[in-house]
């Protein structure tokens, strides 16, 4: 009865392989080995202690939890604008907030809203690979671009000018600072010099901003929490969640602000493809912008980045190649070099790690099907104890491979 | 700098009627006007209190709430896989159940698995609106069948052979029972008839069953909860959600039964498009399926009978035409008939009851953008109470519109 073709055949959308390791991880943890995980994309801490008592205390209080608005609460909506002149000092009217089903949500309806099937769409590669199975399974070209060291792992105007020569003009550019798997970050003049590209180009830049506050600056540091697109140019598409910063990543709630033009449209849609973001959710989640949700948060960021220099400090230890700057966000992407000698793939290195040494990575593959042969990604999610014990099984395992 | 047409300009996706009524409801109610509002498609009674109890302790041991799978914790797939014995008396493979955010996910995630951009899908018309907007956002054509008393608001093979006729072949088929907004059911003879006819067509049968145990059947009636396309076919996609019958409309947890052959394409976008359903959700739901839930739903499920009794008494009061028969859901849907008279359409009628009376209905045309300019969908969840003093407004407007 099956017709013989449907879209997520055409879309030939990939398994991801870290579902495999993570399942992999809960066999030999269910036999009784002792395995380190650094696959996580998520922090383990959880929501801020104001968020989890405020939906503690509306769920005793049995409040019926019906539909809010398809955009969300007036309030969180207020709240998130706030958090904006708080982060950025800019106005962001609340009109222009739309709250969705985590950012996972925010794409599917922007990119509904703002793209036609068959419109091209620009992508860094390595990337998350979301961006490009939600377009493809949405009939949009995902133009990949591939971003080395050279510039960071970022696009640039000149990149999509040659993307614009081989595959024809974009409509579209996907960009994400702090970015994953890499880490890096664009400064203000960079986005200021795509978000003019993509001006001039007729094309919308749809900036993920999910990892913004998960940052390493130096102390009195210009922008610290990331530079937000709308602070250059609300023609923009900004999203953004509150899983990373506020650790509620299970919570499936995020945002987008949304220009003016494509707001009408962006309603209409909501409703009719999500009807409402988690009511629960939305009311707890206004607690997020308390003083004390912003430190609790700071102080998950404090985590992860002392996790960063133990991991910083021992990366000549693992004799690998390069490794993206780890600007932002809590991964490192790091070529394997000399390591992988002896190994078909970063694919089967990572499963050997697993099989021998108990730690688990997640395979470059996942975010650049083609370089990502060479390439790993670490999380510091799980903290500076499980990177240190996860380096010194690494070394060991590397060390008995040569010997 | 914005595309002249994007796919929201395509899909031309109307606004509901109804928000902008809610909206005049709240701004009446805000200045201290009393009105009844007979427009919500959801109970106001909340989630059973084991459920609440459930999502309560979760949040005050501050459980971190991370991803689940894509397709939901294994533990809330085998509980549902439970609810189909217990409804139905059919073994469903936990593996076949895919948790969702709420039914209108579960549409997204199916409608982009099962269909190609091009497609034609019918529906009945009248219907829900979002089937046929998500279709058309996805670029899949919804074919609407017109569909009347004749056939109690539901399609037939017959209206199915005219449409492939006049439009070409068809894709699939959504069908409701417990319809929205007419609430009328198919019997097992007629769903079997309906799905041989998807089968021997090539054409994907989808039964939203989410309004299924609110349903008013006499004593010892067969399939008291209404039919499930499961018992028929698993080649079916079957969609349903906590939202109706356990007042979780705000929690966004949906599901559906994956047929066999599209399981690994939902499996893969799942996780793209959505990443997981909301995690407190999912582990709160697991006690909706508890005698004292049951118990609990079958007590709403009592009070909405009650005022459809209150309210099919005062029908002849109202002096209106046809209603379609209120098998189940909490809808009635009525012909204004000779009430009609001196308003342009429902949509006047309902606006001018509402400025003049204090009731709040929602006109046809959200539902039949034809037909429903003489039709109005009144809501029962209200309960009996708000029934009675809406029947006795309504009859005094009227009078006073004659006299």
């Amino acid at each position: 009865m099956a017709k013989p073709l449907t879209v997520a055949d055409r879309a030939k959308v990939p398994p991801f392989q870290v579902m495999d390791i993570l399942a992999r991880v809960g066999e030999l943890r269910a036999a009784g080995r002792d395995v380190v995980s650094l696959c996580a994309g998520e922090p383990s801490g959880g929501a801020p202690s104001g968020v989890s008592a405020a939906a503690a205390r509306l769920h005793a209080a049995r409040s019926p939890l019906t539909y809010t608005p398809a955009l969300g609460t007036a309030e969180l909506r207020a709240a998130i604008a706030g958090h904006y002149r708080r982060w950025y000092g800019i106005e962001v009217p609340a009109a222009n907030v739309a709250v969705t089903g985590g950012a996972s949500g925010a794409f599917v309806l922007l990119f509904l809203s703002a793209f036609n099937p068959g419109d091209r769409v620009a992508l860094a590669r390595p990337g998350y690979p979301a961006y490009r199975n939600i377009l493809r399974a949405l009939g949009i070209e995902a133009v990949e671009i591939d971003c080395g060291p050279a510039t960071r792992y970022q696009p640039t105007p000149d990149l999509l000018d040659a993307a614009e020569r081989e595959h024809g003009p974009l409509s579209g550019l996907v960009l994400a600072s702090p970015a994953n798997p890499t880490g890096t970050m664009v400064t203000r003049t960079e986005l200021s010099a795509l978000a003019d590209w993509c001006a001039e180009h007729g094309a919308r830049l749809v900036s993920d901003e999910i990892y913004h506050g998960i940052t390493y600056p130096e102390p009195g540091a210009a922008d610290p929490a990331g530079v937000c697109a709308w602070e250059l140019d609300r023609n923009t598409v900004v999203v953004s969640s509150f899983s990373k910063y506020w650790g509620m990543t299970g919570w499936r709630l995020g945002w987008a602000l949304v220009p003016d033009d494509l707001l009408a449209a962006v309603d209409a849609l909501a409703g009719n493809v999500a009807l409402c973001p988690p009511a629960p959710a939305q009311f707890a989640a206004t607690e997020a912008f308390s003083e004390q949700s912003y430190a609790e948060a700071e102080q998950a960021v404090a985590g992860f980045a002392d996790a960063r220099v133990a991991l910083l400090d021992a990366l000549p230890r693992l004799g690998w190649g390069d490794a993206a700057p780890a600007d932002g966000a809590f991964y490192l992407y790091a070529d394997l070099g000399p390591a992988l000698e002896g190994f078909a793939d970063s694919t089967v290195y990572c499963a050997a790690l697993l099989e021998s040494a108990g730690v688990a990575l997640v395979p470059g593959a996942d975010f650049d099907a083609a370089g990502g042969r060479r390439t790993v990604r670490l999380s510091l999610a799980a903290g500076r104890a499980a990177v240190e014990e996860a380096v010194e099984r690494i070394v060991r395992f590397q060390a008995a491979r040569r010997g």
